[in-house]
């Protein structure tokens, strides 16, 4: 039997098929075409699983269930949002099924990512694991008793959208104050640019030639790492806030690891030695084991792999 | 059968019997007799149970578990530290199964609290439950699935130990800016107290006679209540940041409920309703159900029946 698996993005629709040794023997990749209706969107994304299946000479009978990752939240079957597809209120499973009338299983891509890292990466062996992606926004996923956790609507793990500021910078959320508001790559950016516009003498002014608009998330940690302290200090305060998160997921949920992926955590052993050291001793009970924090391994096709590991739970 | 229950505390130890149906049997109280050894209170602890059921006509055969909530911490069961009875790293289970040899369960007195709420309070029915201990401290319980939830170490749901300040208020933890550090009733009462040295023309300076070492937190929301504008404002900025905690629970565990307990939860309504306004709105997703907040039900011998109930799980 075969587990089928879909990562949708607002560009492309990713799908391929996970054998019982959780391998990936095939995949398929078509345009999301954002702007048609989801009718039509969740029909190609069901072709997608049937012709990967077609090309490797897999049976729709062999198909045990379809698991797949969307960049937003669903409860009981149903999209409430995905911002970059415009979908709202979507029976993605009662549609789906009018394709392949298997069980379908839906969740964030953060906790679906978490679900690769249990099986394959970073959380494998968890009892309490957490994975946080840090990129455009501060996703995160939780794994308790080897299942994802979304709480009780599915709208839980929202671990970027815990206030670590009363009244703080506007979250794209309508929150105010929110942890992903302070540890978001744009965020990081904007702190970025400033320093290209406020400090000339700075090495972000010079690796930019003084155009603030070329700021990268890379550009500030490759400074750091050089040494700049401009660029440092950006990063520590960025390190800083997201110690808070930490704390907060130690002192509340006590994972046994807190995985770090995303596109910020490219970055590597430099931002994961930092973040470890601003970690250190932030659960409340002195001489205590507390989570190890590592970086999440992920991979290329973790989206579908992870997706179709849905159907594992 | 029956399940025992230990309430174990600074001044007492209050044990118990619960039958099938949930009833408390019988139940006995001693002096926790702090400054002894941790033999010899276990040994107290574990003959409370004992006579409340030799009082009761109820053989030790007839015993199935015996459950007890601390006011600290454990692991696996040995208490990692109980700062009122000076315990630490004290093996709670093996001393107790010396006396009592049936399966013993500990856990935090906030998550026992947490499953008298889920079985007979105001948590009944949530696949996730959340109680907020508002006391001396901001104690957190957390069910999900029925059971409850402490972590892989046994060292999480410390839901007051978050951080909302960075850099902020010292905390009896060691930590900084913890949710704690702003809703404990001290720090609620400290601002009462300067009230009473700052403003002689408020409401709280008239009912201390301006002795500031009178001020509860009863007289403080009392005041509020009345309609002092001042004892509001202190009671509105306590309220904000219980919401802080609010946000970050619903966005990161999504429960069915809320349940407000403990001693600043005596005032009822008043606080009830003032804590649901400021938490309105604070989940990040558009138009769906958050957590119901509620008033705990508890009562007198929760502490007992919860403790019982770890037997449950």
């Amino acid at each position: 039997m075969y587990l089928a698996g879909i990562d949708l993005g607002g560009t492309a629709i990713k799908a391929g098929l996970v054998d019982e040794n959780l391998s990936l023997v095939g995949k398929t990749s078509v345009p999301t075409g954002v702007g048609r209706s989801y009718q039509e969107i969740i029909a190609d994304m069901a072709q997608a699983v049937i012709r990967t299946a077609r090309e490797n000479g897999i049976g729709l009978d062999e198909i045990k269930s379809v698991g797949i990752g969307i960049p937003g939240v669903s409860s009981k079957g149903v999209v409430i949002a995905v911002h970059n597809v415009y979908w709202f209120d979507v029976p993605l499973e009662a549609e789906m099924k009018k394709h392949l009338n298997v069980p379908v299983h839906i969740d964030n891509d953060a906790t679906v990512a978490a679900v690769y890292e249990y099986h394959l990466g970073a959380l494998a062996g968890c009892n309490v694991g957490v994975l946080l992606t840090l990129g455009t926004g501060l996703g995160g996923g939780i794994i308790i008793n080897g299942k994802p956790f979304s709480g009780a609507h599915g709208l839980g793990s929202e671990l970027g959208h815990m206030p670590i500021v009363q009244n703080g910078v506007q979250c794209t959320c309508g929150n105010k104050g929110c942890l992903e508001a302070y540890v978001s790559a744009p965020a990081l950016i904007r702190r970025g640019r400033q320093c290209v516009i406020d400090r000339p003498e700075s090495m972000l002014h010079h690796v930019t030639d003084g155009d603030y608009t070329k700021v990268t998330t890379k550009m500030i940690i490759d400074s750091a790492r050089e040494g700049d302290y401009i660029s440092l200090s950006i990063v520590d305060e960025y390190v800083g806030k997201l110690a808070m998160g930490i704390c907060a997921i130690e002192n509340m949920l006590d994972p046994d690891v807190i995985a770090i992926g995303g596109g910020v955590s490219g970055a590597g052993e430099f931002l994961l030695n930092k973040i470890a050291k601003a970690s250190e001793g932030l659960g409340i009970f002195e001489n205590q084991k507390y989570a190890d924090i590592r970086l999440a391994v992920s991979g290329n096709d973790a989206g579908i792999i992870g997706a179709a590991m849905l159907g594992m739970s």
